[in-house]
């Protein structure tokens, strides 16, 4: 009773939303009956695509302050975990979709040409703002990217592009953990040691062991003093920031400390939060590849060979973009330098207790 | 090049679909996050609503056909199916729901009042075009159905009501189904013959099991017969029609016969497609009630016991009107009259023949 | 190299899963072909029960400690919400079993029985460790509960029934919540007022709207004072006891205040995981009842109004069951006594201090 | 009471199913938490491969016989069906084991050694029922195929590579398809017409658009005609075995023929099951491809660039299988050779009369 009376219908602007369909097959009398499927899809992925948007924005507010509010991580947590739940939902728009067939898309897909379904803006900014940058786009169909957008659309893209996207915010929050380094601690100096002491034993079994045929020994000793090498991009900066220049990683080398610390001390209570955001922004890119791929499948079986509506083989794009357009990989790639728990050195107490709640 | 060229863009009316949403928490200076989410949620499902209702008016005018054409009834499967998969689909969106807590809620519940989530005018088309007698429907917070929609929705509706519905047509098409009947052959009276040959022997072997104990022989046999009893809906017009009148079936009792033979003989290939498409509106039937549940229990999760937006007990309500808004149930209870497959009839091969493809 | 090799075949005793199918219906030497999905499907939720009620356990030996450990509680959540991840996957296992039609259930049903899918022993164990009491079980079949179990299970049940459950011992660790009196500070008495000053002013807002009619004026504020009387139980906590008494609450006085605190101010550090479990056991709560109720859905509709497989009317016993056997109702009522944001009383410095971390 | 009792626990071998988990790491002393999960799933998987492979076998048993019977194709369409059913189902267990983080994974990984999560024979069976041929799959890790079979595996699959797959089978039942030729009437000669009028027409609309310029439209008109070039392998037996033979097509020429008459004419009644069993196909084709790479993605999550389990880099391996492991290609690049309904040939009233019903 304290606000005016609202009313369901119009609250929610049904009848805009429901008078935005307008069929081109009907349009030019030869009604197809799909067409209304195919437009109310793309419209619900822009839907959804807007509230992917509007929390990665309140993600972005909290984490692109100069020192992130403690009491904002829950709820940037929550946010990021939505978007992963909208991805799930949407994911299974493609199974509604593909109750059309090639047939009855057929009936009305020269009337749509040279749009295609890969043109959404709104995906193009999600891509940026989580932190795709141009340079790592795919050309589509030989047009360089700013060339298939308005000019408004090219506005908007800058300014956003002028910000600092969720990749870099987040390489700069990483980049202030503290912990890594304590009074009489050197995190990194224990790492090594553990790393080197597991390697060396792994090699000293392996030689011990009488059953393994010399080849197969030789092999696998060489595979373990590879594994063992490939730890040198963690522990010296200049072979990291070498691999780092060659494109093999992308977040700092400091950041990727932070997070491998976040990673194998996730039980510590001020690290928890930390690892949902990781995790969640592990899930957030993987499905998002995911979808790529099952779009690219469905669009081969839409399409067979024929070039796509926009012009281009949409589903060679969209199969290499899959695997081009993640952002967080460096978060997948630091599997490669976890040991197992067992191995992990334990924290001193000193640190331990300033990453635990004191209330009492 | 046919046509004049297309933008991805204005073609979807994004910046329509984009520009509809307006939280009352923004216009009264107090913007609530998840309000956005709330609208984009509901708008999501209103556009899957009005794909619903353009699949079901296509079924719709091929059913209302004197002559159903066989042509389109494969057609219609299909669409009846692709109601099945959106129904599947948007059931998911409860759980992105979900991602909203009740406290997240009631930062903006209050200015939606009186508007409810239960108010989706689209949604009562839909159970009314599938046939929902306005006499079905449970009365929602006490006030009649026809004062809770706008003057030009209750005309909308009445016009929809004046149409027969799809169960109303398939009432008529099973009404019409053939084969029931042939030369010398009446299925009615080699079906009870096969029922009670089978309960007759049923309770002969019960009454000669000497280790079942006494007062268990004679419940099992006193179920035995109430069972064969029940078959009397089946077998006697008359008695049908009572339970029909007293409202335990709602199909006439050719309808029901027509409905039956299609379940027991469904691998003829001309019940084939008859066959899916009674399995299609029992699916279409069985998720309007599980999405009902489960939007009564998202209710309460969000609401606890409080008085739902609209006023009402929203959750109770849901959950009553789960129960009986059903549409089909006929379909569900013919399983009852269903006798194992070993003990069916054969049909005679004059019959078989006619249910068959004949092209060479 | 540090391990024997493992063969895939025989770590994962693949030979002894797939020798566990016997279709009675082969063995009676009328092979059913849908029966190997029937078992198929059974077996697969037996081994999520198995895995479910290893997670359990193990959150369980968290929070029956004296004291919870602040470095278990992030572990534990995330095994909670494998749980919710689990039950989400098995709710589509229906969907798969639904493709089993009536009448091919039919060449197999009545050599089960009277053996029926609602007799899984890990299920009911599922229900007893989260917290379901013997006699919060409705009678199934007007069978008492323990005559269902054969004498070892009896024996497994009365064991678990020993030991806390999980409400049991998140009871007690609610009651253990820090925070809820500083020195100069009663968290209660300052949402009291909180609460009654927003009652007040709804109040006085209505009396002063000259736009309402008179009824409806009078109506409405009767309403909100109920609402602020149903706040009694919250404050009094005699008047708490006696409505728990009557069964409207399980959760102690303590415990009750203790979970609000955790809803309002879910943004403090230390209460970020906390609400997190609330949120998992509210999931797993509300998964088992939508479970429970699609069960009874597809129930009813492979047997009609037929006795179910273990001769009772399955699908009505499993939907009464639906309702009854929630285990933390609780927590779904507290909603009630949630306040809009803007109303709720922040807290002290020195308490929220006490609430995040101190790092540096 | 026909049959002796049967108890649920019994009847489904649940002491056998959940005495089947044996985890290495509690055999090593050093129990890891997840590695129950890791066994859970994959048994669910096995569970799921058995009841795949049951339905495949007896829709081969259907599709095998010189002449398929028409009363089973239904049953055959509705169990294609439920593989798509279960395909969807068991892509969910992914999302349950990525509540497995990598470090939980390390904590047993090396104990699994040379073990590895791509080595279900059931899986590779399923591949090879439906017409994976050994020279179809890609080198795992360098080893030939038959070398990671044991030898009571490679009987087995050597058994069923004797036996005709399901695309051999499909081939031929294909091949056998009627209506292609009638009295009066060779469908090809009126499809190529309706081919070569329908790019004539295209060619004349953009040589006489005046709006498009020279250079765009001389390579308008040259993709026009490379399209219509392409044609010629559908219409040329010749062209079209060059092209087979280079691995292009693996269907016969004839066999591609029916397949693309069921699509083009599937609302012809007889066409309409046929037109499902493709879909279906279609579905579990695709289904398999999108598997194996969100396997992949997993894979590359839990395992970083360390090489698999297996000792393979199993997630490049899987996601080259994606690709290459397709069976049912031709299907989907069978959409090629489809004209717009409109533009497809009536057929003759007397082969239209043939493919429908005559039960009057």
């Amino acid at each position: 009773m304290k606000y005016p009376p609202v009313h369901y219908h119009d609250y929610l602007g049904i009848e805009k939303i429901l008078d935005a369909q307008h069929p081109v097959s009907v349009k030019y009398g030869k009604p197809a009956h799909d067409e209304l499927l195919f437009i109310v899809v793309h419209q619900a992925y822009e839907l959804w695509f807007k509230q992917i948007l509007f929390e990665l924005d309140s993600v972005l507010a909290t984490f692109q302050k100069p020192k992130v509010a403690e009491e904002e991580m829950g709820q940037a947590t929550s946010r990021l975990e939505r978007i992963v739940a909208i991805q799930k939902l949407i994911m299974g728009q493609i199974d509604v979709l593909e109750t059309m067939t090639p047939l009855d898309f057929l009936d009305f897909r020269d009337m749509l040409y040279p749009a295609s379904g890969f043109q959404s803006f709104q995906w193009r900014l999600i891509e940026t703002k989580l932190g795709l940058r141009i340079g790592d786009r795919l050309a589509y169909n030989q047009a360089p990217f700013w060339k298939s957008l308005t000019e408004e659309q090219q506005n908007k893209m800058l300014g956003v592009l002028d910000q600092p996207s969720l990749f870099d915010s987040l390489e700069k929050w990483l980049e202030r953990t503290p912990f890594l380094q304590g009074e009489n601690f050197n995190f990194w100096d224990s790492y090594k040691q553990a790393v080197n002491k597991m390697f060396t034993e792994d090699i000293a079994t392996v030689k011990a062991n009488a059953n393994i045929p010399a080849e197969e020994k030789a092999k696998t000793i060489e595979g373990l003093e590879k594994s063992l090498q490939s730890f040198d991009a963690l522990f010296n900066e200049e072979a990291f920031n070498k691999l780092r220049a060659e494109g093999q990683f992308r977040l700092s080398y400091k950041a990727m400390h932070a997070a491998l610390l976040i990673q194998l001390y996730r039980d510590q209570p001020i690290l928890q939060t930390p690892f949902r955001i990781i995790r969640a922004l592990l899930d957030i890119d993987e499905n998002m590849t995911n979808w790529r791929y099952r779009h690219a499948m469905m669009a081969m079986r839409m399409l067979g060979n024929k070039i796509g509506t926009g012009g281009s083989s949409g589903h060679q794009y969209l199969a290499a973009a899959t695997a081009k357009h993640k952002i967080f990989s460096d978060f997948f790639n630091l599997t490669t330098f976890f040991i197992p728990r067992s191995q992990i050195p334990a924290l001193p107490k000193s640190i331990s207790d300033r990453m635990s709640f004191h209330y009492e």
